[in-house]
This record gives C-alpha cells, structure tokens and sequence, in this order.
C-alpha cells in the first residue's frame, strides 16, 4: 500500500495539538518508538516508555502536555497523545472501501434486501428476507440468515455466520470465525433426559460495536440477548442467551458471560474473566484478568478474584494449606481463649 | 412465523397436567413472566420469581402443584413446570424440516452416500464414502470428510467441518463454527524438536447429542473420543483426544478437558471449568464453573475451587498472604507450643 | 487404509534400538496397551503402566532400557520409546499427499503466485499477490488474504482464514476455524467513545509449526506478532497482538495470552493457563494449567497458582477466610505480641 505524507501543520490542522519543532516534517506512516524511522510518527502515551525517548529514530512523535519537552523531536503535543494516535493511524490507513457488487457465486434468498452500494464476496450466502444497509462489506464465506438486518458501513470478514433475524447495527466489524445468534445453551432435565427448549430470542447488536475472531454471541431463549453500542469484544469470548452489554464496555479475549446477567456502560473486563448468569455489573465495573464474578456488582471500582501464581514447590506447600483454612482460623480462636485464661489468672 | 393458538385443554390433553380457571383460554407463544401478553403461555418455574407473578400479563400459565393457587391466571398445573415448559415451546416452535435435496454447488465424493430426504446447502463439501441419514441438514459450507457417518435427523448448521472417518450419532445438532474429529495435541520431544504423533483414533458421537458453537472435539490418538448419548455441550468446549463423556452430561460454554480423561454419566459441570488429562470422574458429579479439577473424582457430589472475588485493594492485602501461608501455619504452632509452656509454668 | 506390514527387523534398521525376541515378527499398526492385537505394536513409554504389560495382546513393543526385559513380547528398546513410537507410527500413517491442482470453484486473485504441485480445494479463494509454496494443501473454505505467503508442505485444514499479509512458514499445519491474522484488539478511549487503533502489523510464523483448531493469532498493531520455529500450538488458544512465542514452545488448549508478552524457547504451558500482557517468560519455563502468570518469569523452572477444589461444603468453610486474610495475620501477631507480654510478666 503507498503510503501518502503529511506535514505536522496539516496533521495539527485536522486533529488540534499544537506542533513544537519543524512543522513541516512530513511523516507517512505510525510506528511504535523501538520501530519508527525517518518519515515515522511515533508516541508517547505512558511514561514508563520516556526511556526510549532518547533512542528513537522517529521522524516526529505524539506528546501529552506534561512531556512537551521531554524530546526535542518534532512533536505535536496534546491532551491524549493515545487517542491522537488512534485518529492519525486511522487517516494514515484507511480502512479499503467496499467495491459495490455481489459475487456471481453468492447464494441470495428470496426478499432479501441488498443495498446497491454493499459488497457481497464469493460463496458468501444471504437468507431469505435479509436486509444488507449501504456500504457493508460480506466477505467470502459468510452466512447470514433468513430476515437478519445488517446496518450501514458494516464489515463482517470471511466466515462470519449470523442466524436467521437477529440485527446487527451500523458500522459492525465482525471478525472471521465469528458466531452471532446460535441457539443458547437451554435444557431441562424430564426423567433422565435432557429436553431441548427452543430459543426464540434473537441478538440485537448497536452501533460501532467490534468483535473479534471467533467469538460467540447466543440469540435469547425467549427475550433477546443484547450488546449495546459501543461495545468492543476482543477474540473467543462467549456470551450466553440474554445477557445484555452495557454501551462503551470493552472485554478482553477469553471471557464467558453466563446467561441472563447484565453488565453496565463503560466497563472493563479483563482476559479470562467469568461472569455468572442472572447477576447484575454496575456501570464503570473494572474485572481483572482470570477473576469469577459470583454475584452482583453494584459499585464502581476494581474487582480481582485471583490465586498469585510462585514455583511449584512453594505453590503446592502454601495451597496445602487451603482446605484447612477453617481449622487454622479455629485454632487462633482458641489461641486467644487460652492467652486470655493465662492473663486473668495473672 | 404464523403462530398458531392451541386452548390450555389441548395442552393439557397432550402434555398432561390439570388446567385450573379458564381452560378455552388460548396461547400462541411461550414467554417470561416480565416480557408475556395476552395470548402468551409463561411459567413458573423456581419460588424466586413468584413475587413477578401479580405483574405478570401473561394470557396463561404453568405452576408446579405448590403454586396452584398463587396466582389467578388460566394455568397448567403440573410436577416439573420447567420440562413442561420446554415441550410446549418445542410444539410451539417446532424445528424446519429439511427440505430434500442437493445444492447444485454441494461437491460429493466417490460412494458419498446421501439419503434422499437429507438436506445438503450451497457449498458443502462430502468426502469420499461418507453417509448422511434420512431428514438430515447439513447446512451451507460445511465440510465433512471421507468416510464420515452421519445418522438420521441430525442438523449441522453452517460451517461446522468433520474430519474424516468420524461416526455422528441420531438427532445430533451441532453449531457454526464446531470442528469435529480435529488432530489431538500429541507430541513427543525428540533431540530438541518435538515429532508429531499421527492422530488415527476418530471421534464416535451417540444420538441425541447437542454441540454449541465454536466448540471442538478431537479426534483419538490411537482410540476413539466418545460422547454418549444425550450428552449436551454449550459454545466453546475444548474436548481433547480420547476423552470420554458419559450418557446425559451437560457441560456449559469454555470448559477444557485434557487428554484420556473419562466423565461419567449425568454430571453437570460449570462455565469455564477445567479438567486435567487422565482422571476419572464419577457419575453424578456437579462441577462448579470455574473450577480446576486436578486428580479424580471417586464420588458424586458438588466440588470448586474458585478464588472469590473482592474489591482490588482488599484483595491485594488479603491475596498477599497465600504465597507465605506455610509459614504462618508454622507460626501458629509455635504459639500453641509457647502457651503450652507458659501454662506449664503457672 | 490398507496397512503395510513391516518386521521389527526392518524398524530397527530405520530408527534404531534393538530387537529382543523374534525379529521377524511383522506390525502393520501402532495401538495402545490396552486395545494392541496381533499385528501391533505397542510402547511403554512410563513406567505407571507397567503392569499393564502382562496382559497386552500387541504383537511387540516399544520399550526403555530399563524394561528391556520386563516382557517376553517381541520388542524394540531405545532409548526414548515415545518419541521412536511417534517415529514408526508416521511411517505406518503417512499424511496423505497433494494431488497437484485447483479446483475449478476457488477464486484466485490477480497475480497469486500458486506452486504447480499445490492443492488447492473447492471454493478456496485467495487474494490478489498471495503466494503458496511446493506442495501445499489448501482445503475447503480456506481463505487466504491478499499477500499473504505460505511455504512449503503446509497443510491448511477446511475454513482456515488468513488476514492480508501474514507469512506462514514451511510445513505449517493449521486445523479447521484457526483464524490468522484478525486485527488484535487496539482501541483508545475519547471523550466517551472508543477509537479503533488501525492494526498495521502482520502474523509471521516460522517453519515446522501447528495450531490445533480454533486458535486465533492476532496481528501486530504497529510490529508483527511472531511465532517462531517449532512451535506447537493446541485448540482454541488466544495469542494477542504483537506477542512472540519462541522456538519449540508448546502451549495447550485454551490458553490466553495478553498483546506484547515474549515467551521463550522450549516452554511448556498448561491448558487454560493465561499470560498477562508485557511480560518477558524466559526459555524453559513450564507454567501449569490454570495458572495466570502475572509477572514476567526470568528464570527456568515450574510455575503454579491453581486455587484447590474440593467438595462445595468445605470449600465455602475454607474459602470465606480468603476475604479476611490479613486481618488473621494481624492477629496472629497480636497473639505473639501477648504472649511476649505474658511470658515477660512471668
């Protein structure tokens, strides 16, 4: 891909900042400080990476204001040096727009609805009744179902599958492998059988939501399952039947939302993390990594739930420990009964 | 989907159960007791939720005999509201049937056996001398290999991929995304490189089996994998070589079960669960989500091991103390040991 | 399959070890202890299944120094039984070769640079600019990117995808619903809103590596993310952007690990287990399953932190002091303190 220069001056007249140093340094490409050349725009977002500052190559790097004159590297200083790098990186690196037009290959059932300016790739397979908004981009393989609505400027990558009507919002990026409106996990046990219960609920998916590589979202059993917008899931998390996702919450690879559980606006939830079905996460919740939620959240604030990790040898002697925690705290208890039978007899 | 009504004196007669109030009253759907209309069939399953019972606008209603009278709505008394729900719903909702037939774009291996009233969509690949049974779906962009068997009445939903030779029971429903029959994890470290050891067992798959999404089975290294009949897997399941999952275990999304371990029948195993390679469990064993399960398990019962949660700081303080608890129980016997002596003294 | 048969004679003469008993005796498949008949050949590669030697039907075995006369069978003895078992059993099962050519159905992309000897199956489609070496199968449903380069002898099971640009190596196995290449998971937050940070890097993975089924490698974000020779990857595993994972690392399913983490050479990591991110693991580390590794690791060795289960009762009893930790060391000081106290009185 040719990469296209820009001045400091244009890049400051476009995303605000003020520029210290030669405004007219051009740069084409962003790079992280080890990495960046000349022609590179680098940043600092963290100060535990001022160190490197001295080595960079970097043509021109991103500043906070407290580090404006840290380097004297050419430089745009402002307010949230990562978030100026988000936007710079996304007008440096466009994503490719759809080329309007559908595969002679792909399969399209009766009714549906494709939008003139959408791109449907090969072997792509599109139900009945589907609706397809303007600008989506369906990549090879994908499967959507009978009477699912997509938005606008939506990119589903190659093997996405959605089932039959669940609505997916404007601007969805849906990683490859992803699942969107499989049948929850719903069975009730009649005289030693396990009976199926039919999920009749759907997903319904807002705007500017992105999910990542196969990571499985279950319709509803009978109201819908619900990601809010704004919401961003990272690869292989699963989320069960009537779960609901709060707007602008961001999860990490890995984690399970058991079903019927709600989890609030803006929160952040670390890799591996697990969340219980039928419990309530407040807004503003912060999981760590590898941490079970057992029961409701109804504060803000940091929750972790996990075991330290030592050598081997010292986890198994200190974990022995862990099913006589009763016992210990017991013993104290009667320690104290008996220093305090030794000090009144004093 | 053209719903039709059916009195609660039809249910009943088909279902069983004592209606008690209105028994002409009509329903055309299931539904929650928060979410149901006129018209709409909703049940009471669990004590929790009686208080919902006096908003509820539900046309009708199941209760187990404790509840017959808790409520004045139309309803269905009957032992297990919770099963009985789940077959109203299945009549209510029941599954498309497979329209016979062949997708002109569907490749068939030499000797592919297909019955022709199995259903076969756009861009499914059979290899070599498979066999589908009657009424069976294998929807588009499934990949199923040489030698595989499918029984009767089984639905694959879009892009599920078997390996070669494996045997897939009656009724099996499997979901986007499930690899069946995939290599095992089986390695052998030879003068600093690892050899891959040739997985030539298959998987073999009893009836009434349902697999969620994205989840895996592998194939045995030199025996089968088996999962018994009515075995029920959420999304997510990582099932390695030569397992063995007993008749009518459930088993929810993100659990892992190492290498040549055998499960047994009715077990219940929670979301994120772990079970290490080589171990027995026995029947009737419940394992909590989250839970790691390092050595066999002889009897039924419910087992966890989960770290609880608590708010970061508090955790920290609390967690520091496991990687030095040896020491601390060292510490509390010598203070028995002190106390001792003191006493001795007076 | 029809098996060829080969005498013990002939095996030693290609791998090795020596023969004790009748070295003309003829295998023509590898099986376990347990199910070996007449015509097998079986291996004892730990000394815990010893006693089922007495009762194998197998035709001869593989065995250790140790236990070359542990057993009358026919028998081979070597020094590392399991790794010369690996050995035969892929001389008995050898990986079935391309058949040279491509599908009429795959959709190949301008200038695509495809070996004559490659296989490339039914509805494969691959990007304009990719390459794919000598030897190579492509199976059903793969998607291969644009510019993506694969070498030699790999093998890429149905419904692999590869992002644009990646490099995958000689003899790469990727089983089915691996997804390489997905932008990892970069995003800033803005004024309330999250910004998509454009995920630049690419995948670059080195020879003679395998990823079971549904793991999912992430690109880099600004660097490429970086699995190096030799290395063994099981299903469903989550590798982050812009982690490396060094030569001849093994990693068991289900493992998650977090952006920009470097592990090193010849490490073995448990199932479930997760890595943070940032973190440096040295060469040699083995980290148990479920274990969430925290910090960085610098020194060689086995590294755990599994909470114990145990039955639901007495893991509640003893879990509800883990909240309360430190208060009980604080009183376990307390105590020392009125002992001191007493025993100066004294």
């Amino acid at each position: 891909m040719k990469q296209v220069s820009y001045r400091l001056a244009d890049l400051a007249a476009r995303f605000g900042g003020r520029v210290l140093g030669n405004a007219d340094t051009t740069v084409s490409q962003v790079s992280t400080l080890d990495s960046a050349q000349a022609g590179h725009l680098t940043f600092l977002a963290s100060g535990k990476y001022r160190a490197q500052l001295a080595a960079t190559r970097a043509g021109a790097i991103i500043v906070g204001v407290a580090d404006a004159d840290a380097t004297q590297i050419p430089r745009i200083v402002c307010d949230n040096p990562y978030a100026y790098f988000a936007k710079v990186s996304a007008f440096l690196n466009p994503v490719p727009q759809a080329v309007p037009g559908i595969h002679p290959s792909a399969v399209i059932g009766d009714g549906a609805q494709l939008d003139p300016s959408a791109h449907i790739a090969a072997y792509v397979v599109i139900g009945a009744g589907a609706s397809i908004g303007a600008g989506s981009v369906i990549m090879e393989g994908c499967s959507i179902g009978a009477g699912v609505t997509i938005g606008v400027n939506a990119r589903l990558y190659p093997r996405v599958v959605v089932y039959h009507d669940c609505v997916l919002g404007n601007r969805l990026i849906a990683h490859s492998g992803v699942v969107i409106g499989a049948d929850g996990f719903g069975i009730a046990m009649d005289e030693g059988r396990w009976l199926k219960i039919p999920q009749i609920g759907r997903v319904v998916i807002g705007d500017d939501v992105e999910i990542g590589a196969n990571t499985t979202i279950d319709r509803g059993a009978l109201d819908d399952t619900v990601i809010e917008d704004g919401v961003k899931l990272d690869n292989q998390i699963q989320v069960a039947h009537n779960v609901r996702i709060g707007a602008h919450t961001a999860i990490a690879g890995c984690v399970g939302i058991a079903g019927s559980t709600t989890i609030g606006r803006y929160c952040r939830i670390g890799g591996s993390a697990g969340i219980l079905g039928h419990l309530q996460i407040a807004d503003y919740v912060e999981i760590s990594s590898f941490t079970l939620i057992g029961k409701s959240i109804r504060e803000p604030g940091s929750y972790t739930g996990i075991y330290p990790f030592s050598k081997n040898d010292e986890w198994r002697k200190n974990a022995s420990h862990l099913r006589h925690l009763d016992a210990l705290a017991d013993k104290i208890k009667l320690l104290q009964q008996e220093i305090e039978a030794l000090r009144r007899k004093d």
